[in-house]
């Protein structure tokens, strides 16, 4: 008990323990014998906590800009008390009285920032109980799942004048004998998430089945490329089940061309799926809102709530255009979920559930339109600092203009970094050892800087247009709001003096100070996300070990 | 704020607040104003939080018997905070650098509970990236679903001879025509839970292709009738993905013979999947665990955290009975989960998860196989109490002797209980107007009771062998640790007095005294259960409200 706060002033300081391995921490978790004998709540807080706590990572420090995972407001742990001690089953009202009604009403609240319909759609919705905006889930792969699943029921559907009973009950083989399919597949540019894998091979397809559609040097996908892609598999009687656009991609934070992706989908009769698990919570900013354009003609859409919606951990949401299309995937048993009634379990993917809207009941009442309009507007801003920074800089190449908050980029050693920064610079002039050089360069450079544990970057391969080959990566998400410019400089400070191969001088908030780049910094920008957040961030404290009365 | 504590002492007296309808709560949640400005914290805990929870189900209330969520251990809801405040993501050892170890470590004790390989095996185990003894996931269905993902992805795996890169790569038309099958099914119970029609429609054999076989008097399958099955799918060329044990069926508690089935699965090497998302746990009591001999053969099992295990809502369990089966289902992505590291994300179904491990990490320490032991062998008396007591009266038919601590019974009106309980008493003397009388007094008996909001059983409609016929039946599952005899008492009292048209008159715990099966009542069993748990539960009480001075 007495560790606890510390691990919570560690979180301030670095994003791990440095010098422990992965083995090492695997090592003390190796026992499988279950005790008989029940150890003492205190034994166990005393021993068992801190061990495991001290080298956790500290995702919600400030430095730690390598991963979707940040900091929550600061009332969400004692709200997951609250959630945990109410222990409401969502799958049934008999088991969530109110919170069934709460959960439709938020997912009703979010498919209006999408899809913008009026009062009256949405009065005829919260009243209708054979119908979903949408569902709360575990996460967006889960939520991704759902998208395609519904896809493809309404792609392979019944036929009831044919006597073919539709996908949902009779299956992909009877399903492609009676429409005369070869096969079927997802169209989606080759960036699109590994859970859009996991669908296909889930849904029977394969993951030969989901067809990658290359992107162009801004990380978009081509359109007219897919779409010949669509018109080739019509014309070899394979049907499309879905194309799916995104919306923040997680590599890139590109966003794809989604109104130029929904005229196709609209033209061949294609469902359209949005992947907007990281990007979805730009439509809350007047600002970032526009890139998004065209989600609002999606079928389906994917929202992360543990990402910038700022859910805890395990929260996704899938929401429908149509709620009545919530039906080619409901499901019904006599003892639990009967026709008629409000129970969400019949349309959901899982069964039992917890009442994880809550989290996002709270978000939305007490961060406000405003408050994630803030929260998004700041982390645009850091990121376009952060490439700003590297692009001045020599030892850096910035891959993509950044869309939103994610960055690409990657450190040039020398004398790569000279070809390459020279009045007419060409990737044509490197040689396959030199590409290597990079890339090795970069790898080195991420696991140096990761096994330090004060800074932290995460690291991709990805195809690079540009480069026309896949290249090594870092890779930045801007998506804490604790996260601020001095930030950014310690990370890239940290990395020049890795490259450079001093010793670490990194003496916390100050050193970025002295550093080149330093009057790049806009001391005058709007500082609001952050202090508002620092006001309601979790991470500097753990809210059951002090007294109350604060919340 | 000031309200909660009310909150927390209803849980005590009452299921729900009654007189309140589902439409009356829905109308308070039928907006869909996204508010600009932030709400203040201590505006939305004084006016928000009160009116969800006046009107939630106090699940953990004692004489709530109707569904599987029931009270949990007291030290639950602070972890959940803490588990929120750590926001660990077990996606990728990035950002769940110890938890990651301590889910494997977890997953693995439950392995050897259910599997009891050697301690090289665990040894190997722990130590190996490319495989795991199972996964933690946000519930049953996600977890039948992957065990049935791995059982196709086996049966239609890859043949390189052939060229045949496997469904999980080709899909299932290929598949089917590259083994020559017409189709493929899973076969199992009749009373297999709805997530498994969930798994069939996700898979691709549609809803059809989930084979129910009929079940006998107790509730447990068929054996014979499913070996045939599986002897005819054969001879139609039709592939059995996998055969289906339960162990702990939603409906009534029953076990099917899991030995006899795998020996069936194992003639005809089919893959074995056991749904013990509700009995898996009775694998602690030396009484019950007899009864699920045969789980050991079963090359996948599904174990509900949330329910037997006293984890929070949202936490499931899937354990592989041979480690390198889940790599029938890996998937990788460069940028987040590459081959050879700790990161569990390329092994399951969901991708960004919470570190719920944790929780039973903490279960396993501080309840000790003793604890769950006593938590298991005291529900089942109460579900025999129970049993016990219906059977002692004129007013109740107990459907099936209970196997594990779920319980399945119904009232019967006059004047068809003359005729049920006479000297020769027989189903087929009953004339259609009768059975329907029967299931109609169910359901208004269950409906009243449920809508008086002091007492709760759950309702089905099954089919019940004896009768051959469906019936609706009322179901009791004593899953809570806080129900005692006395609660049991009281259910059948309000029972008793709404079937007899008389007012309330249930005056809270002594009311029951007076009941004629008091007698019956053994006061001198075992009470540790009870006083363990009531130390440990958490619904008398909100923690993050009080000093955390006792923790």
């Amino acid at each position: 008990m007495l560790q606890l706060p510390a691990y919570a002033a560690q979180c301030e300081e670095r994003v791990h323990a440095p010098g422990v391995t992965e083995e090492q921490i695997r090592d003390r978790f190796m026992s499988t014998d279950i005790r008989r004998e029940p150890m003492s709540l205190k034994a166990y807080i005393e021993s068992v906590i801190p061990a495991l706590m001290n080298d956790s990572t500290a995702v919600s420090c400030s430095r730690q800009i390598g991963h979707m995972t940040g900091s929550l407001p600061h009332y969400m742990p004692p709200l997951a008390e609250l959630v945990t001690a109410m222990q409401q089953n969502v799958v049934k009202t008999e088991t969530a009285k109110a919170a069934t009604f709460l959960e439709k009403q938020v997912v009703a609240c979010l498919h209006r920032l999408i899809f913008k319909c009026d009062a009256a759609f949405y009065d005829t919705l919260l009243r209708d109980t054979e119908t979903l905006s949408g569902m709360v889930t575990s996460g967006g792969t889960t939520a991704n799942i759902i998208g395609l699943w519904i896809a493809r029921n309404g792609a392979l559907g019944p036929d009831l004048a044919g006597g073919f009973a539709g996908v949902e009950q009779a299956g992909l083989l009877a399903a492609a004998l009676h429409y005369g399919y070869r096969g079927a597949v997802i169209v989606g540019s080759a960036l699109m998430h590994y859970s859009l894998k996991k669908a296909a091979d889930l849904l029977g397809i394969g993951v030969q089945g989901l067809v990658p559609i290359p992107y162009d040097e801004h990380f978009r996908v081509n359109v007219d490329e897919l779409e010949r892609k669509v018109l080739e598999c019509k014309s070899k009687n394979v049907c499309v089940l879905a194309i799916v656009g995104i919306a923040g991609a997680t590599e890139t934070g590109s966003v794809d061309d989604l109104q130029a992706l929904a005229a196709v989908a609209r033209r061949h009769s294609v469902h359209f799926h949005v992947d907007a698990a990281w990007g979805g919570p730009c439509l809350f900013s007047k600002a970032m809102a526009p890139t998004l354009v065209g989600i609002e003609s999606a079928d389906t859409v994917t929202i992360d709530g543990h990402k910038q919606l700022f859910m805890p951990m395990g929260c996704g949401m899938l929401m429908l255009r149509d709620p009545n299309k919530v039906r080619l995937v409901a499901k019904t048993a006599s003892y639990i979920i009967r026709k008629g009634s409000n129970d969400l379990g019949r349309f959901t993917l899982e069964g039992s559930r917890p009442g994880n809207a809550f989290y996002m009941h709270a978000n939305l009442a007490c961060l406000g339109s405003i408050g994630y309009e803030r929260l998004m507007d700041r982390s645009a801003r850091i990121c376009r600092y952060m490439a700003k920074v590297l692009h001045s800089t020599q030892e850096f190449e910035v891959m993509l203009k950044p869309m939103m908050n994610i960055l690409l980029y990657r450190y040039l050693p020398m004398p790569v970094r000279e070809k390459l920064r020279g009045a007419n610079p060409s990737y044509h002039g490197l040689s396959d050892a030199e590409w290597e050089e990079i890339d090795q360069a970069n790898i080195s450079l991420q696991e140096r800087q990761k096994a330090d544990g004060k800074t932290f970057v995460s690291r991709t391969t990805v195809y690079s247009p540009r480069c026309r080959r896949s290249i090594v990566a870092l890779r930045v998400v801007i998506g804490n709001p604790l996260t601020e410019e001095a930030d950014i400089d310690q990370v890239i400070s940290e990395q020049l003096r890795i490259t450079s191969g001093e010793s670490s001088d990194l003496t916390h908030s100050d050193s970025s100070g002295q550093l080149h780049w330093r009057a790049l910094h806009d001391s005058q920008q709007d500082k609001c996300g952050r202090h508002y957040w620092e006001r309601m961030s979790s991470n500097a404290k753990l809210f059951f070990l002090e007294d109350s009365a604060g919340f």
